[in-house]
């Protein structure tokens, strides 16, 4: 293993596989990609569908009175079959011949995760656990595996969320250019690099409401037709409404200063709900109701820059569903002027790529020794070296 | 990392702490020891008993239908700051400065082991759980961590069990010498070292009934006063029966060809049980019953020698509690000569501390990149590297 891992340090150059499954649980996002200091080169990426009983039985687990125990320890091992077999698929389907791939770096799925912690005698434990047996991965393809990055930071008194802010750095910081990584996912988040800064002077943050309000909203106005605002064309067609958007605006989440987190609990479907019928009874059209979710996201970013970033960025590069969003993609690029708006597709990383390859990149962080949580964002004491490695043939 | 591990793999004897629970959940045994090739020196043994609220949390997490997973997540990280708290217990109790331990191998808690596996699609998967987050053992001692050493083998198609072969190769084998090493635990098991062999040549398999067959009697006979007969005392005072031993003796396990392992349900509380009672209907007092099964014990494992090791031991290694039951030792030591039967301790590693001691040794191997389980004993399809290695400061 010390002379795998030696000979993997020595390289300038390593193709990594990043894995990654989200809390959706769809399947495994798939990132091949040659990683070298400052630089990832996508080579193939693919999400391979979780077989249905396979997602179900993940369901399952999702609620923690109903899972049992034993299919756990089954479905992690059975989980490190399917992101095996959806690398060997991947890579076989681009032609990438599996030895000339260096590296692992597996992310797992999130079954249950418990930040804030619980009281165990004299202390408080916080948890997190991933399942996908990196063994299982290892075995199967030969390949030393780096999986399990939350519970080091969790261990270290973070919340072992935000990580990818360490990928974000890696591959977007500029030496005379200060930059903004905007995530528009379920929730938007923000990652800041000051222009020549290191890992330390990096900020990240949730900025508020994302795509959970919107999809929710086109759900709602579509009476269950549509899952989403295709391209945001529904908002498109509506006119936000200032006195509705001030008021969403006071939620005590946009004054709270960073770090902070927030989640489903916060700005899911209950929130989005209670907003449709709000916006209803004011007279409001379904798309306006849409419009103004919108302005919502667009505008409590920008406020998020303006109260809590260092000072603001020259350019913003959108990643997540949002960026594809025009209606909200335009506001953003109006609210956040002088700054240049891009979407990170124009760096040669397509934005649905992204948390696959940022887990390449942590896993190549992890082999070279280096920590790769940004305390500032997950509340951490220091920076930790994270991950768990297996050995490979 | 990659360069921590490299000055460990340099180093030619280690520190090596090996921390283990066993599936009565008592509490941690912590052996920490100066590990070089071939030789463990035991610098510090201590059992370090649960809390009683984890321990009582552990016993819920082994019914699988009642366990929650919430309570799996947080207990994996609780049992972690348990096993880091042990250790750094230990250590100082016996004034090890932490900065002289260079290595920690954790076997951690099972919770779950289903080496027989379950369909899943066109493939059987088996797997196995261990819980004691390695991440928060690493974080508060400063130190690399090695753990969860079972994964890799099921994964390899094993059983994950019995990993113990490779310590006691490692520990005992002689150049001139074969011998065996007997475990006499809750079940009994035997590792054969052929004089000169290598890991290749080891055989291990369990040979059938041991201190849970007779600790159940004892139970049983003293009306639920004794949990044990201790020392063998009251199986001394009795006689075995030819006649009920011949009757046991035929049981289809023992004439079952090796890999094989058994356990709590093949020679459990239930089979003592029916034992118990089939003694008192052919008119034995309860210390007669005792005396067959501890002759039970010891033919199982003389006739398994005869029939399954490809030659007998010149040296006969006893560890676990039945090394402490005289009558047993001594009945053992006529069935076996003209080997000679010694205990353990003699070796200088306290029977007791074996186990922990094997997972140091475990650890050891696993940063030297060495594979370490026995396919011939699991049934694995080849040799592999265990464990996953978690980062120290």
């Amino acid at each position: 293993l010390k002379s795998a891992l030696a000979n993997l340090a020595a390289k300038g150059r390593l193709r990594v596989a990043g894995l990654m499954s989200g809390t959706s649980a769809d399947g495994v996002d798939v990132a091949i990609c040659d990683v070298r200091p400052g630089r990832a080169d996508l080579l193939a990426f693919a999400t391979v569908p979780y077989p249905r009983r396979v997602r179900e039985a993940v369901f399952r687990l999702f609620d923690p009175a109903a899972g049992r125990i034993d299919d756990l320890c089954h479905l992690n091992f059975a989980l490190g079959e399917v992101f095996a077999d959806a690398l060997l698929k991947t890579a076989a389907r681009h032609g990438i011949a599996l030895r000339t791939i260096d590296l692992v770096g597996s992310h797992g799925q999130t079954v249950c995760h418990l930040p804030q912690g619980r009281r165990e005698g004299r202390r408080t434990v916080r948890s997190t656990l991933q399942i996908g047996e990196p063994s299982v991965i290892a075995e199967r393809t030969g390949l030393v595996v780096v999986a399990d990055f939350r519970p080091r930071d969790v261990a270290a008194g973070g919340q072992g969320a935000p990580l990818v802010p360490h990928a974000d750095h890696f591959l977007f910081r500029h030496p005379r250019r200060t930059r903004a990584v905007q995530n528009i996912g379920g929730i938007a988040n923000v990652t800041f690099l000051p222009a020549g800064g290191g890992l330390k002077d990096v900020r990240a943050f949730d900025t508020g409401p994302g795509n959970m309000v919107m999809d929710r909203l086109a759900w709602r106005a579509s009476a269950g037709r549509l899952r989403f605002d295709r391209d945001g064309r529904m908002a498109a067609a509506g006119r936000a409404d200032p006195r509705l958007l001030a008021a969403l605006l006071a939620h005590p989440y946009f004054r709270r200063r960073p770090p902070k987190s927030t989640g489903r609990e916060v700005f899911g479907a209950a929130y989005a709900d209670r907003l449709y019928d709000r916006g209803r009874r004011a007279g409001l059209s379904p798309r306006d109701i849409l419009a103004t979710a919108s302005a919502l996201t667009a505008e409590s970013i920008a406020r998020a820059y303006r109260r809590f970033l260092p000072r603001m960025p020259g350019e913003v590069i959108l990643c997540g569903g949002g960026a594809r969003n025009a209606g909200l993609v335009g506001r953003l690029g109006r609210l956040l002027a002088p700054a240049e708006v891009k979407v990170m597709d124009e760096f040669g990383i397509p934005a649905k790529a992204k948390e696959a390859v940022s887990f390449a990149i942590l896993a190549w962080a992890t082999v070279r020794g280096r920590p790769a949580n940004v305390p500032s964002a997950t509340g951490a004491r220091r920076p930790v070296v994270l991950g768990k490695v297996v050995a490979g043939r």
